[in-house]
């Protein structure tokens, strides 16, 4: 039998949690007392927060308590990223079955603690709590070393639109899982798309840089390409056209669309990549990592067009609806 | 018909949280985009996490949604506060079935609010998700002002062990609270001790005065006095001994000791009222807020004892096993 957490207790589960976690430079004081010390070098701290719950966001027959950490980490980390900002750190809240393996919750720690460590963020502190469900909950910080905020705002008509990282292939992974369902996975499960669903590669870097290049709106691609444009062209009161020519579809893409998917409406539709789109002033260049996928134009109308057609996909993630990717 | 959160949605329901959400001189930018922006004026930011889940940490039918608002804040600011540290602002992860009424949610948020106000905190960000069971993730974020952070590990012995705040209460109201079960509260829902426990009022100055006052170690008692105490007897490698002539305890706690319980057993072992226990020097005058409650001695043996003795209660919230507060 494995050993629970209700058998091995909180404090027992904190000590050796807190164990796996090395703390990065930033952190003044770790886990362990009432709260953390985190260095704030630019006199200001980004900060975002993310609950992923079991069947919604996750399941465990599908992700391992490894994957679901880098997940819970990257969603996060990418928002800070989003900001133009570095992750500095991480809090955690658990809720979780005292039935729960104590070895699911330090796979997740372990998860949470690779994520962090490329690049240089450190989990400095959390909560356990008994629950009849798995809950997370991820509060990430971070700092802009002196950058302007990259808000959802500051978009203007003749801005070039780009994107960083990948658009619909988690979306696809997603498909191939429901399809593969109940049966053994077989060589599905080593699809990159799949792995990509299951663990994300946000482009953390490509936030700090686009704020050093000018970006004048971005947002973290979560909840799907379209709605989330749908989001900076509302804070700039802009319209946005998406070129699908210039998204680029990995022929990876093309192949999972024998579930009978348009692979675009991955792209155009599907969330959880944590892909980056910002907008640029037309004169500046692009930095390394971003690519262009479109155009700002003058607000009116319908705010994000593809091909200078409304789009016809609702789209995107919707919480407290029936369009819950994870049944 | 109430509107619930799955009628109005996701999107609806941050709008009209937002809206009800002031934001104070530190956030240099509010709710809305990926991540919040803080001032952070000491180059250094203080963090804790805490999450609160439905039937264990709160009952519906006993506390409103702006009463657990007010004690979810309260929680987490009171980490900060025993820190030494001001709470600048909070972050809010609502995990709620769709079948919530708005009216719960936009409550939770005044009450989670009107608990920050009064200590210069704002809520600055949030996330909302759908789960079956009702569960509060708040990260709790503050300012030290220059000042060093008063850990666990720094009580000495010879050191005066002082409290600020009250002990007791809220156990004692969960207590009555428990005997009216099923019936009528009737003029019991009234009583001082079910306040204290619906909505305790943790002393937040007194944390920041402790830390300027020369305090040595200092922890929020959110688990039980006893217990928590010996966080900082581990942490600071001591033994502590409580006086409980000195802690005062209020006629209400022995009035409401009818249901048979020893009151000396509410202030020793009852948590969740958020008093600030800390360690200073004896040669220190104690601060304004702060009361002498026993002294540190050197450690070996038994690390907290009561008028010398050991305590008899193993005492104290335990996460994971069938002592839960909440049935």
């Amino acid at each position: 039998m494995e050993e629970t957490l209700g058998e091995l207790g909180e404090f027992g589960l904190i000590e050796a949690v807190t164990a796996r976690l090395p703390q990065g430079p930033h952190v003044l004081l770790g886990p362990g007392d009432d709260a953390a010390l985190l260095a704030a070098p630019d006199r200001r701290v980004v900060a975002s927060t993310d609950l992923l719950v079991e069947g919604r966001h996750f399941r465990r027959d599908w992700s391992t308590g490894y994957e679901i950490g880098r997940k819970a980490a990257a969603a996060n980390l990418a928002d800070i990223a989003a900001m133009g900002a570095r992750p500095t750190a991480l809090l955690i809240g658990l809720a979780a079955p005292a039935t729960l393996p104590v070895r699911w919750a330090l796979d997740l720690a372990d998860g949470l603690r690779d994520e962090c460590e490329p690049v240089g963020a450190s989990v400095i502190g959390g909560d356990v709590v008994g629950a009849e469900a798995i809950t997370i909950a991820v509060t990430a910080l971070g700092d802009l070393a002196g950058r302007e905020p990259v808000t959802r705002s500051g978009a203007r008509p003749g801005d070039v639109l780009a994107l960083a990282g990948r658009v619909g292939w988690s979306a696809a992974g997603l498909a191939l899982l429901t399809l593969a369902s109940g049966g053994d996975l077989g060589e599905v499960a080593e699809s990159p798309l799949i792995r990509a669903h299951l663990q994300p590669e946000p482009p953390y870097d490509a936030g700090p840089a686009a704020a050093a290049g000018g970006a004048t709106a971005m947002i973290d691609v979560s909840d799907g390409l379209v709605q989330d444009l749908g989001h900076i062209a509302a804070g700039s009161g802009v319209a946005i056209d998406v070129d699908p020519a210039a998204l680029e579809l990995s022929p990876l893409l093309a192949a999972a669309a024998r579930c009978g998917v348009d692979p675009y409406d991955w792209a155009l539709a599907g969330g959880e990549d944590h892909a980056l789109a910002a907008t640029f002033p037309s004169t500046a260049g692009l930095p390394y990592g971003w690519r262009r996928i479109g155009g700002v134009l003058a607000g009116g109308g319908v705010t994000v067009t593809v091909a200078g057609q409304p789009y016809r996909r609702a789209g995107g993630w919707a919480h407290f609806s029936g369009d819950a990717p994870v049944p």
